[in-house]
């Protein structure tokens, strides 16, 4: 991907982490989004980055994980910083291009 | 405000942020948003949490203020905690509502 930029965002860093989250409960996307009320495509396409969620809905996703949205911000902030600390080294640099 | 949620919203806590830091900048709407390419009423409305900040635009205004994104979610974290330390007390809910 010769295009990807450096730094990740944060709608695909949140959704590593709302994904994380939910699989070490053992829960199924069904399961979440029924109890979040939000569709399974739509959690579906947050966890997978390629959504935006709004704050009502990431408030709603993180209440039905039943973790409270500071302890996902936490994560989501340990996970940018973990990126940037290997992205100062050259040869990781050019292999996440 | 009778149906004020008690919980803020992410935008809202992102955009008291995001303002807080660039005040402790001394530095205006106009040099942050020409800075981050964005238009000067759109980085008004993310300040004022009405409005979602994108995740390519977030990642511009971090920029613009030279403050990593794990900074920014790590003060945004830390002040949800700040407020649901401070909405267990019945007394602080009701002057909240």
């Amino acid at each position: 991907m010769p295009n990807r930029q450096v730094n990740p965002l944060l709608r695909e860093v949140l959704g590593d982490s709302l994904r994380d989250i939910r699989t070490r409960q053992r829960r199924t996307l069904r399961e979440v989004s029924s109890a979040a009320r939000v569709s399974l495509g739509y959690l579906s396409e947050v966890e997978r980055g390629e959504k935006e969620a709004s704050s009502e809905l990431l408030a709603a996703i993180s209440g039905a994980l039943d973790v409270p949205l500071s302890v996902v911000l936490d994560d989501v902030a340990r996970r940018f910083e973990a990126y940037a600390s290997v992205t100062v080294l050259p040869v990781r640099a050019s292999v996440a291009a």
